[in-house]
């Protein structure tokens, strides 16, 4: 074989147990292949040649039909450690060795997946952008000219661009859906402390998960079985549920109910186009079966809004406040601002925002409890890079629109493509629902992405003039 | 009837659907009996009789058999609303009438119940010794040289003097325990959120707890079963859930597990004697059945010492902020000392505090899971009011030595009686296990006070020269 194959999980599985390929020759390919695209601004660190096939030689003792990750090459966002590689988290001179994996990465090579390498991010992984890192702004999978999202920028588009099989990212307040959304990929932010947090780098440690990115629902599920296991050593993990109303929904065509936001509560921020497309996912999910309820959606935007305004952001600054205090110069300047905030929050700010979100997370339990799941846009519109150059933070909230809630809420959500705009961008939805609802939510995606064969999940296919109410209304 | 009657609530059930009592009858009694003893600090607001008679007559419309609590008279701490009565927090200034009850009176008042009075306590619910109010200082029912015990004082005093069957507390960091072991009776601190605190005037939002005082843990239960009613308006509200290691213990003679914390580790803060009597203890538990395992317990003194240290306190300053902004002349001197000092507590202490107890709940949940139950004393000594008086804050802090971590860990506990120091000053412990566990904790209450004949429950009917080893080793 000399070009890469597709690197679906049940490919690799098929070619691996047909012996059609190794794991030596997978990782010669890929390691071609991928020195040939640097610099491209999406790796912070490679492994080696010479360290790949360490790795595939190690897996070449063992039988592929034993692993459920044999040979599988995956990249790990660089605020995740990986034994004797360097962590960075997207500031050079906070860059450290690490000397064990982080507890999921460690678990998913046991389960043979082959770490290829670190991934570019916002710096400590502040933004939802994807432009604030001193390694560059990894490219728009789809539209160059477009921001990559983030901060797991770089996670989202080696997996977009076909440089690995799946990727891990991190996802406190939409890290692990905008860039999803924005280069067309699923991106799964797994229950609060379902993935173990050990070896992760703090953004807000009360916050943060760890997330997953992958071409189509099925590898994600797959990679999420392997990561989700219980670690005794990280507090904030907690062990895995089975709810009965978890369960995956019935087959296509049985009844659902999914709650839609009323559509005064919606905010496209200008762009009809996106509107459009996300009522015309909405009808594509009542033509699967479900029914459509309209819910108030002001909890879950007031709750998206304490995040800003709230005291989280101190969380940011004590998981480097040893930096800001010493070399506050070696921050980028935009994440320096933000973090910088959360000194002068007091604990009296931080009890009154706990409590408005307690009563919050109430009425929002009793709105989600009413329905399967709830469907938003991922994000209400995209934007150039110039425009955020431009407009720099108030642009970067606007994409936090429906995901900042998500982990002050507690709920689980699965961020899968939906259609395109007309300029070949992508646009994505989101499904969420309460905690342990994980494979329910990738179930539903996985049947959403079978039954909609009117979008292209491979944005360089959109075909030209695609106008999403004309195709599929 | 002329003498008021035996108030065990079954006593007094029998008595009732055997006609040989009816309410009028006992509030009639109840209130002459308690406009005798006053002014005595136990109350801040008696019901007046004609009050008390519409509640009566009212019942006399109904069938004793069907209400739980039928004519049931209790006592409410004044933090915790009762409609038409004034609430004052013990802070005349801060008076004000409720119009409704607070959610757990009423479930109490519905199956049955006579609210008598609002009762005394440390101001605000800020102290453990009982002294801290502008309305006097209860009078301890075994030694009166003794402090009561707070911040539920009064409600723990009306009835260990029998004035009522059971009293409503408030148990942040101790309140609901600490008075019952310095007055020979059962306090019950439930699961967090089990008893709704709708109607409560908060201490520590994130961490109160009504608790319930009775002279038995048969009648503890009996009211712990109508109170924990699920309120969907209180946003710290849990649903109870059915575990199946809470289940309550065997009979007695079978075998269970106890968890005792190292010897180095407990703290009599030199009380020779109640260390003989915490062995005692220990020894009738293995007589029981019981089989004793040694545990660390560091993670629970060092969860006890956040409470202090960390940055709950600025819980109680956002309680009262009003007041301490603007009338800080209002407040009983010490209370305000103590709460003044959440002002300046910064969010990222909140958030580091945070991290750390959710590292030590990990590890105390792994050591609690060994075991049924842990058991310590209630308090380490008991203190006079003169003692109290010189040395105000660390000896109110050697009081919590047992309790602070309780609320903080999220764990349920009932303290119970277990002995008498030979100045008849009652000793009592406390058996803590997780959240939802409070029916088993009762359980076992109501098996050791069966159990324990060698122990009398009325601090007035000690025998002289009572020596706890002589008699009980």
């Amino acid at each position: 074989m000399t070009t890469l194959p597709d690197l679906t999980i049940s490919s690799l599985s098929t070619a691996y147990q047909a012996g059609e390929l190794t794991p030596s020759s997978l990782v010669k390919l890929l390691h071609a292949k991928l020195t040939a695209l640097e610099p491209s601004a999406v790796w912070i660190h490679l492994l080696s040649e010479s360290e790949l096939l360490d790795y595939a030689r190690e897996l070449e003792t063992k039988d592929p039909a034993d692993l459920p990750l044999y040979g599988v090459p995956f990249a790990i966002k660089d605020n995740i450690d990986l034994a004797d590689a360097p962590t960075t988290a997207a500031c050079p001179d906070f860059k450290y060795f690490a000397k064990e994996s982080a507890f999921v990465v460690e678990q998913l090579i046991a389960a043979g997946a082959i770490p290829i390498g670190k991934t570019n991010l916002d710096q400590f992984a502040t933004g939802l952008v994807g432009v604030r890192s001193p390694y560059g702004v990894p490219e728009n999978a789809c539209v160059p000219e477009y921001i990559p999202g983030g901060s797991s920028s770089g996670s989202a588009i080696a997996v977009a661009k076909g440089l690995v099989s799946f990727s891990l990212g991190t996802d406190t307040a939409g890290s692990g859906r905008v860039p999803a959304s924005l280069n067309n990929i699923v991106g799964h932010k797994p229950t609060k402390g379902l993935l173990s947090c050990t070896g992760v780098i703090p953004a807000c440690k009360s916050l943060d998960c760890v997330s997953i990115f992958a071409n189509n629902a099925v590898d994600a599920q797959k990679v999420y079985d392997v990561a989700s296991k219980f670690d005794p050593a990280d507090p904030y993990a907690v062990e895995n549920k089975l709810l009965p109303e978890a369960a995956p929904l019935g087959a296509l065509g049985s009844t659902f109910r999914f709650g839609v936001p009323h559509a005064s509560q919606l905010d496209f921020f200008g762009n009809e186009e996106a509107e459009l497309l996300f009522f015309n996912t909405v009808r594509k999910l009542e033509a699967m079966g479900g029914e459509k309820h309209t819910i108030d959606f002001s909890p879950f935007l007031d709750a998206a809004l304490l995040l800003y305004e709230g005291p989280w952001v101190a969380e940011r600054y004590v998981a480097i406040e040893d930096i800001i205090q010493k070399n506050p110069e070696i921050l980028h300047p935009v994440t320096r601002s933000i973090i910088a905030g959360g000194e002068n929050l007091t604990a009296a700010d931080a009890f009154k925002a706990e409590y408005k979100l307690k009563s919050l997370k109430r009425i929002a339990d009793e709105t989600i409890a009413r329905v399967d799941f709830i469907l938003t846009p991922t994000i209400g519109t995209c934007y150039t890079r110039e425009e955020v150059e431009a407009n720099p933070v108030e642009l970067n909230s606007n994409l936090g629109y429906y995901t900042n809630f998500m982990n002050l809420l507690d709920f689980s959500a699965t961020a899968f493509p939906a259609g395109f705009y007309k300029n070949k961008m992508p646009f994505g939805v989101t499904a969420f629902a309460p905690a342990f609802h994980d494979a329910k939510l990738l179930d539903l995606a996985t049947k959403f992405m079978e039954d909609a064969p009117c979008i292209s999940h491979d944005c360089s296919e959109v075909p030209a003039g695609w106008n999403p109410i004309v195709v599929c209304g």
